[in-house]
């Protein structure tokens, strides 16, 4: 860390002054960033209060920072860019690039969930720490001697992890594959983000589930791609919107998330399945299947991946370890006819060249360990565990604003508010009373839905959590 | 692995013709793949001989598969994709994409090394295997406690990286950033990808050096970014060079690798840093500064980076463990206004959803470990050992057919075949005799440049290896 200099000819004041105007100056401090507080950092830059009071009127004298009654000492926020007139004008370049940024909503959420203030986090899709296989993964690095080459892995991703997945895949998805058509990605996201960069084109149509997790990725706004929506009923998408949308604007792929599908929970019934793989094979469409909730299955067996009854190698399969071990493993899968894998490990290169070898050796010997199978069965007991909490606090609390169908698995509820209600509104109130969930519009569906995570609090936030929800709710509702 | 079940109706040598049926249709074998022979396929299924003959003899007769004398069995050039007449036309979905492929002589080495043939490898610009710290970093394994939560992690990155980074910069590269100021990337790649990406646009231009690294990067191309060169003399780029292009093309970037340059060798000389320095400050332009080899100074002090010259946040600098640790880590970092790195760390989320905590975990206690700058020192000693080692080799068989500098510093050795040489027939003829190196066309030089990496080659392959590509080259003279 920077400290003055005592040998300097220059005072300490000047000096600390100096170096914050600097930092100012680079964009380090952005605008509008709170500076510690004068006793603090003269501790930690051991010295005298008086200094840096008097560094940081130096600083306030040339406009480069304010300070405001009760919220502490800031920079100012018209001067950062403007402390030379050589600086690039950095927010041109910030709001061009092709990539789109985030939603607004979930800017929002990642914001509120960052302020600093306490909020139960029911928004983010993930698991919480202690469902996490720690204690495994723990003992695994330190007891498996790490012996692999550092140099850049395999194309396709790590040979051994691509094995153990043989294996995995068998046993668990029911799913043939060798070790050439399997693409090891970080996480679903990297899969579905290649997909769209390496074999679909700006202007191409694809049909998604409306509401689809696939709403709340830019990703597919980022490469030109049109989206058409498919109703999803209890039974999931109707077979017949897709040979409807053929018709209508040529789809050339078809997206599903058939097993507790993001956002609603819902599965695709067999028969479904049947059709659909039919009217996809008749048209030469490929479908990408997102399977990653299926050994979440909570009250049922684990339902069977569509990809079990491809036989033409129709289906683009991804899966991941993200919600069933650790999203911070960033270890996720694609199966694939070898060409397709091949044009994707290739473009892959172009983004990130490869993945860590680390992650992948660690996913490797968690695939093939004998903790996994007790890990998933413990995993699905919590998480029905907290299912029901969530659901039984929804009905004591808000049984008549709400309706909603208990997910059979998966990590989220999906809630119809019953009366109309203002998405935004009710997210900021949501923050405000100390809770963060999804507006069901993220997912493109009509306002007044709602999704809960009920795996990423910690069990005793569901409830106050909900509880919080409520008081948001009636709050937006006055 | 799949085997034949002896309890089934169905007769084995039906069952292991109809498996492969089915990894061929589902593209898992693709067209032209080579079968095991006959007594080995056997061997691992537990079968006579005798069946896989039939299974094969039954394939054959369905067109499927064709042996031919002395070649073994392979899958039928055109019969993939035809055994159902509604499997997707995959190829034409791997001819889409926005993201180019790699450049077709980048594809001809890859396909070269994994040919199964020896060929010694002085084409990739990475450290050998005994060259990274692996002792180092298995102990650290092994020994520090691994106790991180496991869920997505911070976009810019894993904090203590950060903290680490901070002191490493300041350390090493006297460039002073902050946590807010750095984003950590899968190595300086995505960090180049993420700027094309997130700040360019389609139809800007940019400026960069002829030869240049970012010449064998399609993701330029992929991006509708024009680039434009600027000639590489002893000195570096000449600055007036950017003054130039800003006015015929209005450039909107300058990418620099201005220490040991990629891949000719060169430094950027100090006046002409100042220069440049000045003319994007006044035009209002951002440099990218990649700066993966300064710490591979090998006949004098580390030269320091242009950003710490840098005293308006015009220079984007970029760096990463690959070229001084081992690419296998994949972690990179960008300092930057935080506005640019609030920005691309956003958009990465779009990309793969951050990295994974654990190559991150290991890299903040690789940088923070009393172990780093002994690694550095012997690192430096032995690149230079094998430098000389080529440099001798060279004079020694080729002193009149080629000429180089000696570079002071880096991974590669940049070489100038005296007489007129075609860049595909001399690549061709070096694999034939066993050896991979990249022609300079791959950077955008004209033809009869080479570049040869003496990093990655172990130390008793280098002398070889010249010797073989003496011998390709005489060939492609004839």
């Amino acid at each position: 860390m920077w400290k003055p200099d005592r040998s300097l000819n220059k005072p300490l004041y000047q000096q600390i002054a100096d170096h914050l105007e600097q930092r100012i100056s680079l964009g380090e401090l952005p605008s509008g960033s709170l500076l510690p507080a004068e006793r603090k950092l003269s501790e930690q830059l051991g010295v005298n209060r008086s200094t840096v009071v008097q560094a940081y009127e130096e600083l306030r004298a040339s406009g480069l920072i304010e300070s405001m009654k009760g919220s502490g000492t800031r920079v100012s926020p018209r001067k950062w860019g403007k402390t030379s007139r050589r600086t690039p004008n950095w927010n041109r370049y910030v709001e061009g690039g092709i990539l789109q940024p985030s939603l607004p909503f979930m800017r929002r959420i990642r914001e509120g969930l960052q302020s600093g203030e306490t909020v139960i986090n029911l928004a983010y899709g993930e698991l919480a720490a202690e469902l996490c296989p720690n204690d495994t993964i723990t003992s695994l690095i330190r007891n498996e001697p790490f012996d692999q080459p550092l140099g850049y892995g395999d194309p396709q991703g790590y040979v051994p992890l691509r094995t153990a997945l043989t294996s995995f895949l068998h046993e668990h998805r029911s799913i043939q594959a060798t070790n050439q058509s399997i693409l090891i990605t970080s996480g679903s996201q990297q899969s579905l983000y290649l997909i769209t960069q390496g074999l679909l084109s700006p202007g191409d149509a694809i049909a998604i589930e409306n509401p689809s997790y696939c709403y709340s990725l830019p990703m597919f706004q980022s490469a030109g791609i049109r989206l058409f929506g498919m109703a999803v009923d209890e039974h999931g998408v109707i077979p017949d919107d897709i040979l409807n949308l053929y018709t209508q604007h040529r789809i050339r792929m078809v997206f599903l998330n058939p097993n507790y599908h993001n956002p609603t929970g819902t599965v695709l019934s067999p028969e479904r399945r049947i059709a659909i793989l039919r009217i996809c094979e008749q048209l030469g469409i490929p479908i990408v299947e997102d399977d990653p909730f299926s050994l979440t299955a909570l009250d049922e067996e684990v339902p069977p991946p569509l990809k079990m009854l491809d036989q033409n190698g129709t289906v683009l399969y991804i899966g991941s370890l993200s919600k069933i071990a650790a999203s911070g493993l960033r270890i996720g899968w694609m199966v694939a006819p070898h060409s397709v894998i091949q044009r994707l490990a290739d473009a892959r290169q172009q983004m990130d060249f490869g993945l860590s070898i680390f992650p992948q050796w660690i996913a490797a010997h968690f695939l093939a360990s004998p903790e996994l199978s007790p890990h998933l069965i413990q995993l699905r007991d919590q998480l029905r565990f907290r299912r029901d909490v969530m659901a039984q606090a929804l009905q004591r609390q808000l049984a008549d604003e709400v309706s909603f169908e208990l997910p059979k698995g998966g990590l989220n509820l999906w809630c119809r508010i019953n009366r109309p209600v203002n998405d935004y509104a009710l997210l900021e109130n949501g923050l405000k009373h100390g809770v963060a969930f999804v507006p069901g519009s993220v997912y493109g569906s009509e306002s007044g839905f709602v999704r809960f995570t009920y795996a990423r609090p910690s069990v005793h936030e569901i409830e106050p959590g909900i509880a919080q929800f409520a008081m948001a709710l009636r709050k937006t509702m006055e």
